[in-house]
């Protein structure tokens, strides 16, 4: 047709710098808002925690060239191979496709994490692409969500420790911790409601880490596709930390025959460390 | 913390063009496969063009300086004004915060427009910003795109008259169509299965268009908000043609105290004549 | 060869969005030092000005999409028309070969404008491109840079005067212009120094406007391009305001046979009224 | 003033991602056409590429960021450091100051390289930014433009033969050489003009590298700068390639008192072996 010019609008120079990383963050829309509507437990609900995971996992399941999941709070980020070609490193098809997938994911696997909770509205989460092209800038991204999930973590622990054992008001709590350093609140929590921070549970502290793994299947696996994602979730975000490594994890009851299959993993592991970065990208990236 | 330099990496030229038209087009990833899973009506399937409606209508309500919005096949269109502030007009947050939000919602109303049918899992959605800096320019995207539904829809109602009235195999109506022009097509369905191409529903014809007018509510409303939007869909996707216009769609009952409250509302109109843009964006548009 | 994947690094996405106006600025690189390194007349030298106009003449021969060219102080800004494809409106093409000429023809022609000074090292000047998508949009650009010539050449003529007839030092003349209205100025110079601001030279109240003019030529046209440009920058930029208009300007002595020349003119008129921009481009642009 | 809105649609992401190379390529515009105005030595004129060189010198000068620089032909390309903070990392700045400055030091070297031929008119280069973000692909870039000259000056040198030695017409040469490999052409120009290609000059087969060296200077230097850099062109470009070291080259008479100055040098040396990025990077970038 005639109008078919208006094609020529479009940005065709919407592609990410080859060989860097590309990064994809995704965050809640007013979640402050949304958590309180859906009576979420404060201030750490596993089920919308294990939520955020599942859908994760189905972003991983769909983009093959994802090297890596974090979630934390109401966001979660990717991260893609240097080398990945997704629809041709195009921004605007990986970052609309990916948060689409999250979102409707969210929606559709809502009812299995709140069986009991009428999901109010369609949920929205924004996305953005952040691109790294050295390593180690692409580490230190995600050693920054992970401290900023502690930092807040540790400072909503002791906020609502007061409040719910303590009986301060918000407001007094709020000024209790007012310029408290890491080690004040870590004091605070165990002195006066004896909670040790580091027996919190490790999802909280750390977050989630979604990784590729190797694991032995039966043949032939019997188990639908949906229920083994649910599982997966579940199993291992009840691990604690301490036995937390990628041959332990989702450990499966022994099968006569096996496979070794590619599935995604939820750790709640640090991944500030050097040797984490070694283990999941190799000693050379 | 020592990591928070990476946010140095953030795109901060990301934003639109200031006094251009913001346009959105969003279409489902692999509809193909998805509408024949869920067994659709071919070539139309009314259920699902609403439910992308009722999305759209999400989508407007939520963006308040979007315009117009327009629909076809597993498509949608919105154009913000020209002086949009949305989110300072950063790119990827309108692309994805929309494209989010239309996805969740098409899990979200799924049930409602598809009672009998099970979602066999999370659909996506790409999403993609064009900028328009001319009336024409961007007059002439959504007169490309209906353009684009007539031609879709003028072959896909001859290819099924064929398949399904005609007893041909699908090779078989492919080849009888192929090379024929727009009379053809016509004369085709009209000589051998009675069919007047210019009876067929008008929302499978011209898409659907979806604007804000200004509309009588009483005193106060008690119809909650989500059966309101559903109606409303329903409603006016019922309206034949002929007696489309602003004033007489979406009518309701007579009510002794009402108000002029702005709601959006659903069109099958031609969308390519010139009278349509004056009345929508005003005459100096 | 096979380090041939290395083009794949460049912006392919560096083009200019269709149908905008695109506006190149280019301004002097530390000219604050430049000009006293040349020992150029303060605070408007007119060799410098008119050498500026020669660089302008010889960009717009080059580039024929460019409509208007405007100069003033160390910089000068072009403007292509809305449809120009020039590079296929690639960004680094236009801007860089744009401002290599002109920095080139600044050498080039230094000696013609400044026969007595010799120029101390190659020069250089930064350049940048804006989108204009209205046509309010792209006047008021040029407006703007005209209301910054006037602002700045205001309080420079007065604070010249008040060192070099006044016998004030710049700090002295600095603090007793500081906080002043433009009609303070005016009153200032005109009551101590019997400067009607008014009479100064339009070239420095003004700045330079570049225009295509037809202008008679004698057939056949002996004078070599060269002189001719010279000539041409030379002849208008000594007219004065009140006479000039695009067929007054750079008037020829009559010839017995000519022909119509689509050639580049120099006006020093008030671009800031939409009479000038109506003639410029049309009543419909 | 009211005008200032303009502003905004200045492109504030036009920065160059941080911690990636930063590659400028510059490329004389038309040269086939001005190599001929200018009557230059075919198939290389070693005034040209001394220019260019020069020029290229006072780019490096003037951009202290700047690792390496390598010119061949009528282009040049430069590398700034990966943490280079030039201009915040803008493009517009970088792009267009850096091919302003080699076009006017073109033009404004020119009579030192060219004495007894006068410049015709005002030269153009383009110029482009490509980002790199790994080791690996920076240095492939620079293998790829040396690759080039070696590839276009053997066959430019045996063209060129069989027409000046070899009576050839242009077309007969071009068709004698068309499908041959690299070790024909050496064939070629050795059994029928007895020139072994290795032998010729080094700049004219290796291209042209300008490094940083440090080089003992004496105290006080009475030379004059612009003296010290034409003298440093020559001398390095005569220099063949056997003894072509960074000590060697651009040696100076021995003087008494002399301290240790960082320089610019010309080198035509193999840019594709390994070893030569270890010394000019270091060994770990
Ligand atoms: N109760 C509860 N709240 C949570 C949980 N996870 C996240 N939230 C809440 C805490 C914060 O208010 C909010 C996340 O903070 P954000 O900075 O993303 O703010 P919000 O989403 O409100 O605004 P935004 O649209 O992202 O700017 O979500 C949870 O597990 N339980
Ligand atoms: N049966 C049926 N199919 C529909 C209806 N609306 C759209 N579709 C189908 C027809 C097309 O196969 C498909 C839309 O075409 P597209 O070009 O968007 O292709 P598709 O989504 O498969 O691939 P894509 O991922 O967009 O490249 O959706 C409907 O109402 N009924
Ligand atoms: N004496 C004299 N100076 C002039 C003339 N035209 C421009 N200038 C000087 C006045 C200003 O110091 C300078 C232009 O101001 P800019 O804001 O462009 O500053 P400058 O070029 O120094 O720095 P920049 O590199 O552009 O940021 O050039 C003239 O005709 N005569
Ligand atoms: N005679 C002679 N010609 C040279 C020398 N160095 C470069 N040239 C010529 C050979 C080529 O025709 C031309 C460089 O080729 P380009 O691909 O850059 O083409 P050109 O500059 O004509 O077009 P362009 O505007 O860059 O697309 O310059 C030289 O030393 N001597
Ligand atoms: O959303 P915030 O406030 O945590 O900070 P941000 O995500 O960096 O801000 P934005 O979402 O506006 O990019
Ligand atoms: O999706 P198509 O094939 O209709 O055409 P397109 O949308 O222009 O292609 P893409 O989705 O790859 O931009
Ligand atoms: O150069 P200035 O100070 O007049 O202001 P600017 O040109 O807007 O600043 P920049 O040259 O850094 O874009
Ligand atoms: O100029 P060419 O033909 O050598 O090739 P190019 O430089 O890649 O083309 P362009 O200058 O158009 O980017
Ligand atoms: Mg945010
Ligand atoms: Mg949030
Ligand atoms: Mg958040
Ligand atoms: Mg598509
Ligand atoms: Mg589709
Ligand atoms: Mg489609
Ligand atoms: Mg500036
Ligand atoms: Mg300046
Ligand atoms: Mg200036
Ligand atoms: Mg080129
Ligand atoms: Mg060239
Ligand atoms: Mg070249």
């Amino acid at each position: 047709t005639s109008f078919e010019y208006v094609r020529k609008f479009e940005d065709v120079g919407d592609v990410c710098l080859p060989s860097t990383y590309i990064v994809v963050r995704l965050d809640g829309r007013g979640f402050t808002k949304f958590t309180k509507a859906h009576d979420l437990v404060k201030p750490n609900d596993k089920r919308a925690l294990d939520l955020m995971n599942r859908c994760g996992v189905a972003v991983m399941e769909e983009f093959g060239e994802i090297a890596l999941g974090y979630g934390q709070s109401d966001e979660f980020s990717f991260v893609f191979r240097r080398d990945a070609v997704v629809f041709k490193r195009r921004k605007a098809k990986i970052l609309s496709l990916l948060v689409s997938l999250f979102s409707s994911a969210y929606v559709f696997h809502w009812a299995t994490f709140f069986p009991q909770t009428l999901l109010q509205g369609p949920p929205q989460f924004d996305a953005r692409i952040v691109l790294y092209p050295t390593d180690k800038s692409m580490r230190d991204y995600f050693r920054w969500r992970q401290a900023d999930c502690h930092i807040n973590n540790l400072f909503n622990t002791a906020f609502w420790a007061l409040v719910h054992q303590g009986a301060r008001t918000p407001a007094e709590a709020e000024a209790e911790l007012s310029g408290t350093l890491s080690q004040d609140k870590h004091e605070i929590m165990f002195s006066s409601f004896g909670i040790n921070y580091n027996n919190e549970p490790a999802q909280f502290r750390k977050g989630s880490v979604l990784r590729r793994v190797m694991h032995p299947v039966p043949i032939p696996s019997a188990v639908r596709a949906e229920e083994e994602a649910v599982a997966k979730v579940s199993a291992t975000s009840d691990a604690s930390e301490k036995h937390a490594s990628a041959s332990d994890l989702g450990r499966s009851p022994p099968a006569k025959k096996t496979r070794l299959k590619r599935v995604i993993r939820v750790f709640h592991e640090d991944i500030i460390q050097d040797t984490f970065w070694e283990e999941v990208l190799g000693k050379d990236a």
